[in-house]
């Protein structure tokens, strides 16, 4: 797997209306070579994320991508899940009653996978992750040395700075699997954590629609089935007219990290309370008298800024141009 | 008490160098009528901020005003505190081992006197809180009325938007008592909370030192005693040639809060876990699927802008001409 020259993604998916968009913006982005999806819950359960994640497969032609599926339950073994039914359909694809796909998940676990492909190519594999981290914290718990292997987690998760928007306090993949973001963003891996302060900023409005909805292209035509609920969610919740590409910008962070700056530091995951979710930067300058929780920890980078046009004008070119 | 025209002001304190001249400029502004000082925890522990408290009445012929003593443990009983003597000397006023002050507390708990003042005067009395707010949760849970008689509660805590200074997540105000913050906060009270992001612009420099140094005032030559301590501190922790005056910027808040700027929203308290004492402002214009424990609380006004040069100034003239 792998053609010379690409960057190897893995994408750990829980499909989800933005992260079908995420999905083919990746399959038809000559940067990048999509060499596995590994699925979770988040937007719908794990076994309707694997089921959709080869179903969007069989649309975009690329059942030679493998798909693992992941865990169905949070590290803390947790069964009582916060699916987000109402922002994507409750078939997590704008509830369009597709028929099931032919293909099959392989037979390794989301964090099994993980953990071979990055002994197999060690630092050339990027994990895009655009759910709760479940599978990425397994995989580090199966190998300790898989924050060293990876080449790089680009994560959609947090909010920084800003209101949350499961709560004021917490964003929804980390609120997903407190306890898995506070391993993984403490693991020591190369970490770009884009969380919803900056893809608030990317939106793609009904003008937009309208030219995806006049292009010919397999992907547009597919997108626009499934957008409708996505559009009429972000009317209600946010009275914007226009869609937050979440999933789409992380696999572009991916593609083309020079549209996104960021800062470093150490994040901590607060994981009990009110707060439970809450992402939490230390930028301070302060030297504290005494050690903290994040005193000594592992930094990442946080994206600050987008260039949202330009993210916006990607992600419309490689659907349209498919 | 009281005099026609003026604000009476309750002064809850846990002295402390800032606290010292916060007092002070209190006690020589014609615009509030200092009526009592309550005394907590925090700079130091509550019997001595209390002898404290007594001493400074003293130094400025004060004597007049009664002090109550309040809470030695926080509200759920917590008797292991976080004491900041290595900001302000281990006496709490820059270790100059000041004699013991003649005076004594009144025979009232802080909670109590609180309580009897709000009744006495009705919607009359401004609080001013330069602690962890133990002694106002105490006086809420005495009189369930008292958010409804208290006229303002001007609270220095918080860190809205900003790292703390305990850790990156907490103000040390409210991590001396997460849960007596939260309840206040929440209690529907008129509040103005005063945090770490406002009073950190608040710098009293090495050139304005000197300045106190020429003066041949009571309040100017006794501080001048006291500060070095926290200079020292200043320059250690926060590599800056200065000190921020949290409690007197507090203090100047009764005094003339049009040289601040605030906005109105719901402020939680984190209680538990690696983030306890993080206050964390609901701003959001998202309307949440679900009910949040932000949802229906009252709103308190928190600090966002302060004329830092008007305050400093406003607080050497005070401390100069007196």
């Amino acid at each position: 797997m792998g053609e010379a020259g690409k960057k190897k993604v893995i994408i750990d998916t829980d499909p989800g209306i933005d992260d079908a968009m995420a999905i083919f913006v990746a399959l038809n982005s000559p940067e990048i070579d999509v060499i596995g999806l590994t699925t979770i819950y988040g937007n719908v359960y794990t076994t309707l994320a694997t089921r959709n994640a080869l179903h969007l497969l069989e649309v975009a032609g690329r059942c030679d991508i493998p798909v693992a599926e992941g865990s169905q339950v949070s590290l803390m073994k947790a069964t009582k899940l916060r699916i987000a039914d109402f922002v994507h359909g409750t078939d997590g694809l704008g509830n369009q009653n597709f028929p099931p796909p032919n293909g099959r998940p392989i037979d390794q676990s989301a964090a099994s996978f993980l953990v071979e492909q990055v002994n197999l190519h060690p630092g050339e594999i990027t994990v895009v992750a655009l759910g709760p981290l479940t599978n990425v914290a397994l995989a580090i718990e199966q190998d300790p040395a898989f924050p060293k292997k990876v080449g790089q987690i680009v994560i959609l998760g947090g909010a920084f700075w800003v209101n949350g928007n499961v709560n004021p306090a917490t964003e929804a993949n980390i609120f997903g699997d407190p306890e898995a973001a506070d391993a993984v963003f403490t693991s020591g891996a190369d970490i770009l954590a884009i969380g919803i302060n900056t893809t608030h900023q990317v939106v793609l409005t009904d003008a937009d629609l309208e030219k995806l909805q006049k292009s010919n292209s397999k992907f547009c035509q597919y997108l626009c089935k499934i957008l409708g609920v996505y559009f009429s969610y972000h009317r209600e919740a946010y009275s914007i007219k226009g869609v937050y590409l979440h999933d789409p910008t992380t696999v572009v962070a991916a593609i083309n990290p020079s549209l996104l700056t960021y800062t470093e530091g150490v994040v901590r995951v607060q994981t009990c309370g009110i707060t439970r979710g809450l992402t939490l930067f230390d930028n301070t300058k302060k030297r504290y008298g005494e050690m903290t929780e994040w005193t000594g920890k592992p930094k990442i980078k946080v994206a600050v800024t987008v260039d949202a046009p330009a993210v916006v004008q990607l992600v419309m070119d490689r659907l349209i141009n498919s």
